[in-house]
């Protein structure tokens, strides 16, 4: 990579996610030179993907140019490439677009779909992580109402308005809920000619409750919300199979559907060219120290849902969640410019701020520190602290424009299908 | 296809362009059976696509879900179809998906872009006539900077940020404009170690002068605000070959781009299983008489770009832009519903409302009855006419504030590679 070199010393952080951003942005001011790599020109805010998958929003509203993020940094570069190998004994990234030395190196590569090696499953199920991805959903949902719509084979067209989300945590929740109030309020009125209640909406949550990391009060209430909105769900319930037309769970039932997402899971992304042996082979994490430093490694760190910090508290590491990743990039920037003037690294201290999920309209739950709430005030909060996170102050007016025009007008406007998906066959 | 017959007349209209669209809305009230049939879901608004290969807006401002627009109609059937054949003899419509018959049939099906049998350019050159075409431009525009910005080897670094558009009619020229203040305006930021010089903007222009199917007070006009803007604008200059890299003119220049968009023309979007022997060959549009039917035809008529009305003012036909397809398209509808209740159909007659082009920031032309004007007071009639012109308020809103955004920022933000683009090779 074609990098001057200079007298600073070089940190390079590989990943745009919450995580890289939160630490580049916190570096401003320190005496050295940033590199921040990423697949990816723009920075993505995931909680919100769902919303574009179900044509609430548009990318551009959850998404933002990184270069844009950091252009008040002063010596940084961006570099829009795939890092595939690490060499820590020459301090040297190696990259799809050449390689690149470094003094100190931050992993912020985030997670990957966990199909759990199905391979049938990953194959046909849609996953739900960037952008074309929620693009893709958006896209194949049209089309298979677009297709039902002209269909005389019942069996045929239940199938292409019958939707199974496999994993209930809060993107499957939240994005079943947006497909009920499609279902509800804007559907019947595209397809006039439709009889709604063919579409069906299923959620499969292999544990015995939905949001298994919220409070039993959050899962409950999170239930009966679904219910409510007339989302099937199914608990206890383990997909076994998925051939693009036939959903199969272990117990052997089966959902005929042309609309799987998958949701279920996710896995480190870590460098396929850098398994050190501290990397925890079952979640696919880079075991760190209370510093973020990779266990063994002085000048290789690893923030956010790559790194597993074990503590008391998280004995199996952090939850992946933006939370933890935003609070370690913020500590790890703070760290490194100790480090360069000499001082001591302090450790990270997690704080737990809460978690909230949204089902719909004027329904949400929250646990909030010692709080557990939902309905209408959980939702407004919910709506807040997103339009809040979300970076720049024209994504936050956008974003908010559509919800008020959405509310009022029970309406979701985006329903477009720029680029047809193709099923794989 | 599976649309209940009833006694009622059954209108097909193929093509949901302005003038498809507009016979649509116009047609409400009619005691008939409506059918529409697009390639897309969605209605666009081709004039500002243009602002979404710059990054100025994204893709759902300027698309409207046809389904939405047309809400209101009582017996209304939209389908995703692309039309194969049509026999006039049997009135029946063959489509990707099925058969269907008609009762009256319209041509709506507008323009294609028109390469003039160059298969070379066909092939390397990027077309910006539908939504992802725009998208493409965008990927590979932001690709191309991306790569430029980390190649040391200078002619090569050129070839990627030499953009040469070819054909300056208002698109051609709408293009340059908005590339020449991205250049000014937005990469010098992002970009920061690159010399943004390096950068050029070649517009191609066949006759003597852009804009040629405006006035020569235009013409001049814009052409003295794109060399303002530091466009590099070359008239009588015809482009006869692109191989992806090297851009040859039929005098022999060259020139080294990664980048070459094709805007020089269109050509009639006839269906290849209906060419009557009154389509025009050079234009590749059907001949109408005054009512829009297609002569020969008594129950198919054709609409907006697709259909060459020849008259006294228009010898060759009317322009292929949105006002005369919006204009045949109310007046069809006035002469179907006089039609159906045993009057006379009316001759179409063409109202001229002005043509405007807009170059960049306060610069654009106008030429309105007599009125030949440029500079602030156009750009601002620009904006309102497009502002009013698009469809539902929530576009309306959203573009302005864009608009407004982008003007008080000096940016446009939707600088995301989305779907990265794979030139052919």
């Amino acid at each position: 990579m074609n990098i001057p070199k200079t007298e600073k010393k070089r940190v390079v952080i590989i990943g745009g996610g919450f995580a890289g951003i939160s630490l580049a942005k916190n570096l401003k001011g320190a005496d050295i030179q940033l590199v921040l790599l990423d697949q990816h020109n723009y920075h993505t805010f995931q909680p919100l993907l769902y919303q574009v998958s179900t044509s609430g929003l548009e990318p551009d509203s959850i998404a933002y140019p990184i270069r844009k993020i950091l252009r008040k940094l002063s010596d940084f570069y961006f570099r829009l490439a795939t890092v595939q190998h690490i060499d820590t004994e020459t301090r040297c990234v190696t990259t799809d677009i050449g390689n690149l030395a470094y003094d100190y190196l931050v992993l912020a590569t985030g997670t990957k779909t966990n199909f759990f090696g199905n391979e049938q499953i990953a194959k046909y199920a849609l996953p739900m992580k960037f952008l074309p991805d929620a693009l893709n959903i958006r896209s194949l949902m049209l089309q298979n109402f677009e297709y039902a719509d002209d269909c005389t084979d019942m069996a045929e067209r239940k199938a292409h308005l019958n939707f199974c989300i496999i994993g209930a945590g809060p993107t499957g929740v939240e994005l079943s809920g947006a497909l009920a109030e499609l279902k509800r309020n804007v559907f019947p009125k595209d397809y006039k000619h439709m009889e709604i209640n063919e579409m069906e909406i299923h959620l499969f949550e292999g544990g015995p409750q939905v949001l298994p990391p919220m409070s039993d009060h959050a899962s409950k209430e999170a239930e009966k919300f679904l219910k409510e909105l007339g989302v099937i769900v199914h608990l206890n319930a383990i997909a076994s199979d998925y051939d693009g037309e036939l959903l199969t769970l272990d117990d052997g039932a089966t959902f005929r559907t042309k609309n799987c997402i998958w949701t279920a899971g996710v896995t480190g992304a870590s460098i396929e060219g850098f398994k050190t042996d501290v990397m925890i082979e079952k979640s696919s994490r880079y075991a760190v120290n209370q510093f973020n430093q990779i266990n063994g490694f002085d000048t290789v760190f690893a923030i956010g849902d790559i790194a597993q910090m074990d503590t008391q508290d998280y004995p199996k590491g952090h939850p992946q969640v933006a939370q933890p990743a935003i609070q370690q990039g913020e500590h790890l920037a703070k760290n490194i410019k100790r480090m360069l003037s000499g001082k001591e690294m302090t450790p990270f201290k997690y704080t737990d701020k809460g978690t909230m999920a949204t089902v719909g309209r004027n329904k949400a739950v929250a646990d909030i520190k010692k709080f557990r709430f939902g309905g209408s005030f959980a939702w407004l909060l919910w709506m807040v602290v997103h339009l809040m996170a979300l970076v720049g102050f024209r994504n936050r007016v956008i974003v908010f424009f559509n919800w008020v025009y959405n509310y009022i007008n029970y309406d979701k406007a985006a329903r477009l299908i720029v680029r047809p998906f193709k099923p794989k066959t």
